[in-house]
């Protein structure tokens, strides 16, 4: 784990909420943008994300952003997958920060960890 | 599309980071957590996704978070994405906001308004 | 829903899997094909499955194969699918059919008819 | 690669194909089954069947089988995404196997033997 990522490192999310109305207003692409779709979108863009890794191995898949080329796709696939998260945040009004910490707390209630300790087992089955 | 979010919201990323980094550390989940098996996770997450609005037509989606239960869920899950996403970025050292903009305008190339106004077609076909 | 489709219609599974073991094997490619990897694949392709549908309305997307090109993809990206999804059964010697038939079984008793006529509700909340 | 499945074995897609319909129609289920619907539900339960395999090694993931739960699961994951193709191909009237064949003439020439022996590379970057 590097520590390049500084702790106050924000991510503009309101900025990037106004721009993306702006983009899809212009392109009269509300009518696409329902959620059942903005999720559709979502998925198959993580589908893309899977793409890069799929026939790497683990550690293989460390070095990934090695290649300049590669790099760049993965970059580009993270930001659609925020782009899409984003606007569902927008359509249903979700803080999305809030959201994950109210996740991130009911994660460690889920896997303590003196009982979660190097085990991959889901909750359901610790 | 409302106007609820602010136009200076932040998320406060490099806190999350810390706070996964913590988390994954008492587990001892340096291990699981291989780029390649974040991606898996994310894509598992982003299925999840899916099957809140699989069933529902656009418009029914676009009311799913009318049932508490359901926005619980939907907040859930979209915190899991945001979580695995915010996972890799520190991995890969990539700056989500920078590739969200990046990405934003090579879309804008890619889509010029006047080209696909009103339409979905793919900018390969355009 | 059509009748075309012939009650004695097969697919020819074992002459399938005898050619993808010869295909894999002539390029050495066993070694990309663990389990988790095949899985990673068939998430992979379904996910371009959605980007063919992604932006369609329902209806339209009951007309998404009167193109040729759209159709091409379509039985492409399903054959993709079916082609890691015997991978998968042949490695772990899953008799898909027998699979199907006890799932259906399973999903006649989580959704009796009565209780779950012209509902898309899950059977855990029925 | 083991050598149990017969050549001779078929899926009896014909008669599956009846049961779902007689399934649906039972239920009033026509409405939720449009293809976009149904892309939707193939790609979750892909989703549901990474989760099995997401934090697994690559030689763990050949065992988990082993395990009679994990190998029902398999199984059923399995079954439901055969489920969905198979509606797929009978909304369409798409002969899969026939449109494996096709694919799989068209992966021979993307993957020259010579060319692609023992390497993940893409057919666009051979």
């Amino acid at each position: 784990m590097k520590n390049l990522m500084n702790a106050n490192k924000v991510i503009n999310l309101g900025k990037i909420i106004e721009a993306q109305r702006q983009f899809v207003r212009e392109r009269d692409w509300e009518q696409f943008h329902t959620p059942k779709n903005l999720a559709m979108a979502l998925a198959g863009e993580s589908g893309e994300l899977l793409e890069l890794f799929q026939w790497l191995s683990p550690e293989q898949s460390k070095h990934v952003a090695d290649d300049p080329k590669r790099a760049e796709m993965l970059r580009h696939e993270m930001a659609d997958i925020f782009f899409y998260l984003a606007r569902l945040a927008d359509h249903f009004e979700i803080d999305l920060e809030a959201a994950v910490w109210e996740k991130m707390e009911r994660n460690a209630q889920r896997y303590p960890a003196e009982l979660s300790r190097g085990k991959a087992t889901k909750y359901t089955e610790l």
